[in-house]
């Protein structure tokens, strides 16, 4: 992509309400464009971030066995009154009326909508196990929205739900999302730490939350050094210093940004819902249900809060919107840039090409800014047919012929 | 794909308050479920349709140009104010209060949403001209909503801003888009007719419309048996019969689905809400704008409408879910099919594979409803190395050995 006709400037000065790190940054590069507070617009450049978790996402739910389907929005009160959560979730959940005075909501958690059609097509034990997901927008009436992608009232959602005949099979999937989560996050370069968590009004249990420790998470979690407990402070009462009872040692309190949540939601819905199947001996059983989520819009601010220095994002490769950041820094070299260009393309590598009239100072900066994992440097003193290679992160640098220049890039991907 | 544990069994009966045919054959198909009127969820089979027709959508709003961004659902006030849409619109959009008591719509358009997102960042004649599109869900709140996909409540949507200096620089776009849409319909086998219609409120030139003739369409057109004629009946008084004064010919009616519209909206909202340019002189001058809407789930049951027949869908090869039905009708060569099945599907196949324990009727009268382009069937009549093809438009049929049912269905797919 030519960077003269990306739409999404950088700009200097970011909305000034502004606080949170990733909103600063996303703004500033150009990935994203705040509507209101808690709701973003996606420009380009941001629209590939985004996509990229959501397919890394879906690969790994595919891998276990998810089917996707996409679910509405907009939901009837109806399937909410039978869990009696359109009055529990009420403050939470968009609710309104439309034509002839039917009350309707916007989906906040898509539980009910779910076992409404998984109880049309659920009979026999031949039916199960299911496992249902979709990638959707969800929406929430946020009392605080400051965070910038980290909590947001319209944002992106992969809700998993697992339908198993028993409390054993739902066991052993449970543990499979699990790794598959931790997968998910390590190609988006996150360090998620499972955490236990209130398992919330439908179980005993706990829930289990992915964890990335960030100064400015709005979580915080207990951590013991031995590295086989944490919880959040939530369910949690030792403070840093403490002796944790079950590892022995003193613990610490981290801030955190929670990324993912998994639950056993047991036969709670089954029942509310008549959610049944016939087991193999005919007899009626409920189904047992877990639910997975993780928030891809959310992602990508935690990968910004993680990887940014002072001048800029610095994208993991698995995310960065294009590969590389092409800059040509001397316009006599134009003709040749534009020929570098032109054959990386045609290569398959996916380059952001700054060929705008502007000055070295002003492109490497943006180039910062932006944060591809390399810079491709053509310049006034850049020797015949090479170009200098700088990484983001600072970790190498030099210089490479051309006809070398596709084959560092994969390299570099294949990582 | 395994049938057996593919989610969405047929059913012999679609919900009892389903008059369309395309909610009626894709509800009981397993494509979709029904939420409330005119609100659907996709299960599985379904989501590939869509996600197939938007991935055709995307490709060719690329080719032109495009580029895509990603806006919200979620819509403050304000915004709508600026072009006294708010009160306009209000019987056709959500309009509700969240914290605060703040007022917020969802998005019916996107019209000041992306001007919004615009006006920050075009400020020169260097910045033009921009086209962004989006794929996204719209929401209305609709009178009638009896039309299973054709008229949704919340619904898919393609719609894409052109930003330009001047006039001309429109009209030449309109026409590329005009072309795009063309070769879009095309390619989901629809032949969409460009019919003229009201401009609505801001422009006394007509808008175009992109109509697919079947009898159950909500629409009707006006068409001149010479060709260059065609006319919404919302702005067109002549009846069948009636001597067209443009052709000189007899006109007739003709009922009709529509399935895309373009709009020359000039200064409109550039007027309204301050997005200008400075031009090459340094003088300001305001943005020239277009839009142009597909619904790609408004496609996919205009696809069914015409492609049906009495025992199910008929999809067109670019919009199959998979690309062949493979059928076991003789249990004793289960271990044969699904070798069949593994070469095809390591070949790159996409194939959806009745493994179930069925009678060979309830088999194919399920790959009828579900309407995958090929059957290839492997029963007790079958010979050695080799299996049965049935095209499920009836073009045709025949035997093929199993090392040639890749290339088979290679060809069958180049079409």
């Amino acid at each position: 992509m030519r960077q003269s006709q990306l739409f999404g400037k950088t700009v200097r000065e970011a909305p000034k309400d502004e606080i949170s790190q990733n909103a600063i940054l996303l703004s500033r590069a150009g990935y994203i464009d705040k509507l209101m507070a808690g709701v973003y617009s996606y420009l380009p450049l941001g629209l590939k971030v985004l996509s990229k978790i959501k397919n890394i996402v879906r690969s790994e739910m595919d891998a276990i066995g998810g089917q996707e389907i996409l679910m509405p929005a907009l939901h009837p009160r109806e399937v909410w009154d039978e869990t009696k959560r359109w009055e529990s979730l009420k403050e939470i959940m968009f609710q309104f009326k439309g034509r002839g005075g039917k009350d309707l909501g916007l989906g906040a958690t898509h539980e009910e909508i779910v076992v409404d059609i998984a109880r049309k097509r659920i009979s026999s034990y031949r039916d199960l196990p299911v496992y249902l997901y979709q990638i959707q927008d969800k929406f929430r009436n946020e009392p605080r929205a400051k965070s910038g992608l980290l909590r947001g009232r319209e944002f992106s959602m992969k809700d998993l739900y697992s339908f198993n005949q028993n409390q054993h099979d739902l066991e052993v999937f449970y543990s499979q999302a699990t790794q598959a989560y931790g997968k998910i996050f390590a190609r988006c370069g996150l360090q998620a730490i499972v955490t236990e968590a209130s398992g919330g009004a439908f179980t005993s249990d706990y829930s289990h939350e992915f964890q990335v420790a960030t100064p400015y998470g709005e979580d915080e979690i207990v951590v013991c050094p031995a590295g086989d407990f944490v919880q959040n402070t939530e369910i949690c009462q030792l403070k840093t210093g403490d002796r944790c009872p079950h590892c022995g040692q003193a613990v610490k309190l981290v801030q955190s940004i929670e990324v993912g949540n998994i639950f056993k939601l047991g036969a709670k819905y089954s029942q509310d819902m008549g959610l049944t199947f016939a087991d193999e001996n005919g007899k009626k059983q409920e189904v047992i249900m877990g639910c997975y989520g993780i928030g891809p819009s959310r992602v990508m601010g935690a990968v910004v809060e993680v990887y940014h220095d002072d001048k800029g994002i610095i994208w993991p490769a698995s995310l960065a919107p294009y590969q590389a950041h092409l800059l040509l820094l001397d316009q006599q070299k134009s003709a040749l840039t534009d020929q570098v260009y032109q054959e990386l393309t045609q290569a398959g590598c996916e380059v952001l090409y700054d060929d705008r009239q502007e000055s070295a100072g002003i492109k490497l900066n943006d180039a910062d800014l932006i944060g591809l994992p390399v810079k491709l440097i053509i310049g006034a003193k850049t020797g015949e047919h090479e170009l200098e290679y700088q990484l983001r992160d600072n970790s190498d640098q030099g210089k490479l012929k051309f006809d070398r220049v596709a084959d560092f890039l994969n390299q570099l991907y294949k990582k």
